[in-house]
């Protein structure tokens, strides 16, 4: 016989079929042993009965985690047994044969128990296999699919990037150092340089990478290592171009979580956002200016927002704007990297933008120089040697339309579109300060 | 007026359009000065008259490499001056009006110069610009792309794996070094301790992720930062099961590309491979026979198979066995990593497999040990502290199906694919011994 999965049972009703998968949970009541199996991606409960007496004998053995195959018939349950929430709530396996393929040791602790996230992170081998972090992990792979998707129909190329590099993007601070034959290295904290060059190949680029910040705090939203997902693409007008972007690229993805995941939202009680045609934007200013108006609080003298003022501006947007979203545009150049682009008409403010959503910046992007000389003079004006810069620098000596992009982080956006408190829920092995899979001993 | 793309100007034949991009050639005849516009995908010829004063002066001031846009129209070109090597080969753009995006200093060399590896690498940013170079990396793209789209489709899911590891799935020799927040970490030389872990989760799983491997030498088929292409899956009978699933992915792939890329294979003169429904396969003893029997060359004694015999094998089996493909499989336990499943009737050999390709390996795989006890024993055997990898372990503590599955340099596929000599030529920004874009300093 062939196995088939958990989510084939239905439509096998009255059948003798073969199942496989881990032992979720088994209660044995003695005569009746109920044992919910786990597959790929869903979950059944069985029964061994006592007159199917090799089986029963088994069933009493069997312990959580134990990989087991199971061939059984495929009842369909009695009205008052049906559980509304589980796929498969309204059948039941009635076991004929039940063969071990693998035992397990007894867990640390029992599979229902609430975890404090160091435990929780301890084990992840272990607690990974849950019905809420598999969920958060399937709504994450079809994020990056849906970035990817929706790219690759608008003329993107997708690009490899290096991660080991000479000179940061971003300037070297934050960067992890590196011995690489003898010499000094750094790990990249973007792929910034590299989708810049290759709009002067491809013209649209995106990449979905691994990115590192030796940052030393430890916050409920930041990560070590994370994967950014990026594009870049030229002959634009200014950065509404990217932002216009953008916002088609978040409908195509919000529509495909729609599409694949509200399974897995409705195990996570989240609500896939609704993303508007227009994402409202204002200035930094305007932004500063209505906090001070509405709150009392004068920030319009700082450069960047504090996560309150992030927070605040999103309640706002989703109350007043109706929007789970708010473009932000037009931070100082001296907040900004060495290759932003300023404002002709808005002198010491720059072209780019972050995107907020439900409380924290979850895109920062924007209109790069494309002008050699231009780029240069930022360079130095940050402080920089632009010898350093001068392999990324020769695609302005040798010609670059006007560009500009965005990064994202997976993380952080799959946090924030699920509830998630903490980002290393939203990441399958975070690292951090302290940790590398177990705790780095001081 | 909306800019087009040079591949959509044949249905505006007679009409007026803008269009946008670089110069790639210019060659000025006096009164007629000719213009190749190269955009993001395409090529088209122009042609500057006097008659349209303005544009033919702006014409004669054009050098490579500048960006520009242009309106003009699209005439068809008389029978005589069709160029059936160019796409726009039947048309010819006369241009009304040139505005320039953007200069460029004048290049290092012609474009058409034949470059060494070196002079090419240093000037990556300017040399991908190249119809040849973006035709490697579109077909690059597409091979990604297509390995995730065959394993989407066939109920994996995707993961994101970290790189900064603190014991290395392959022992750690020819690890990269890094200081972490005090500690000493690694770069991983694979995903493959979290691809198996998460087989306990998902069941079916892959990733696409960078992967490093310091080692010294340098050769045409190493690189130091390379993309892994890794699936891993469970329940299966045994590494049958496993190049099976390779052997269906890899017909996807080829069909993918004989759809998407056949423009980008004539451009490299390649030819794109077919597989056979059941690529051939031997045990690498029997292979060392055959090698043996046919050259007289007595590698029977070997744990592993030299370049020259997988070239040898390569060129058997497209004579002999009609294929491009061949998988090599039984390599013994003392050349295969801790977790390879040895063969218990063929007891020191394993349950894993290489694929060979036109010369060389391009994946390795095999089914690995799911027994807790039989992996720790593996560990020690090998010379390692099953202490360290107490991690990994827990995937087996706590019930493990039979699982395997394989990884598949994406450089490497690259370039075997499109018949190029150097893997770096099939890497956008290579990292080696000597260079990290720029020459390392001695």
């Amino acid at each position: 016989m062939e196995r088939i999965y958990t989510k084939n049972l239905k439509e096998n009703t009255g059948k003798e079929v073969k199942i496989a998968g881990f032992v979720d949970i088994r209660r044995d009541h003695g005569k009746l042993i109920f044992i919910d199996l786990r597959d790929m991606d869903g979950l059944v409960q069985m029964v061994a009965l006592p007159n199917h007496k090799e089986a029963h004998e088994i069933a009493q053995k069997l312990r959580p985690e134990w990989v087991i195959e199971v061939e059984g018939i495929v009842n369909e349950r009695p009205e008052k047994m049906i559980n509304p929430d589980l796929e498969t709530g309204t059948i039941e396996i009635e076991i004929t044969g039940i063969k071990v393929l693998s035992e397990a040791q007894e867990l640390p602790f029992d599979k229902d128990t609430e975890l404090n996230l160091d435990t929780y992170l301890n084990h992840l081998p272990l607690t990974l296999r849950d019905e809420k972090k598999r969920a958060i992990f399937k709504v994450q792979a079809n994020i990056i699919q849906g970035f990817r998707e929706f790219l690759i129909k608008d003329n993107f190329t997708e690009i490899q990037v290096p991660k080991i590099v000479g000179e940061d993007a971003e300037g070297g601070a934050n960067s992890f150092e590196l011995e690489y034959f003898k010499h000094k290295a750094y790990l990249a904290q973007s792929p910034q340089f590299y989708k810049q060059i290759m709009v002067g190949v491809f013209e649209r680029v995106f990449t979905t990478t691994s990115v590192y910040r030796a940052e030393k705090h430890s916050t409920t939203r930041h990560l070590n290592e994370y994967t950014s997902l990026d594009f870049e693409f030229g002959f634009i007008k200014d950065h509404e171009d990217i932002m216009a972007m953008q916002n088609r690229l978040l409908v195509f993805m919000v529509n495909k979580l729609k599409e694949n995941c509200s399974k897995e939202f409705k195990i996570l009680e989240a609500t896939i956002p609704e993303v508007s045609e227009k994402i409202p934007q204002m200035k930094l200013k305007e932004a500063q200016e209505l906090i001070k108006k509405e709150t009392g609080e004068d920030c319009t003298k700082e450069l960047d927002l504090e996560p309150q003022h992030e927070r605040w501006l999103c309640d706002y947007a989703k109350e007043k704007l109706d929007s789970e979203f708010i473009f932000i545009t037009h931070y100082p150049t001296a907040k900004r990297p060495m290759y932003t682009y300023e404002d002709e008409n808005d002198l010491g403010y720059t072209k780019s933008f972050d995107l907020l959503f439900r409380g924290v910046e979850i895109t920062t992007g924007g209109q790069r120089i494309h002008n050699y000389e231009k780029l240069v003079e930022a360079i130095k004006k940050k402080g920089f040697d632009p010898e350093k810069f001068s392999f990324y620098l020769q695609a302005f000596k040798y010609g670059m339309p006007s560009h500009g992009g965005i990064g994202m982080g997976l993380e952080r956006l799959t946090a924030k579109m699920l509830g998630l408190e903490n980002i290393k829920e939203a990441t399958l092995f975070p690292r951090d300060l302290n940790r590398i899979d177990n705790l780095l001993s001081q």
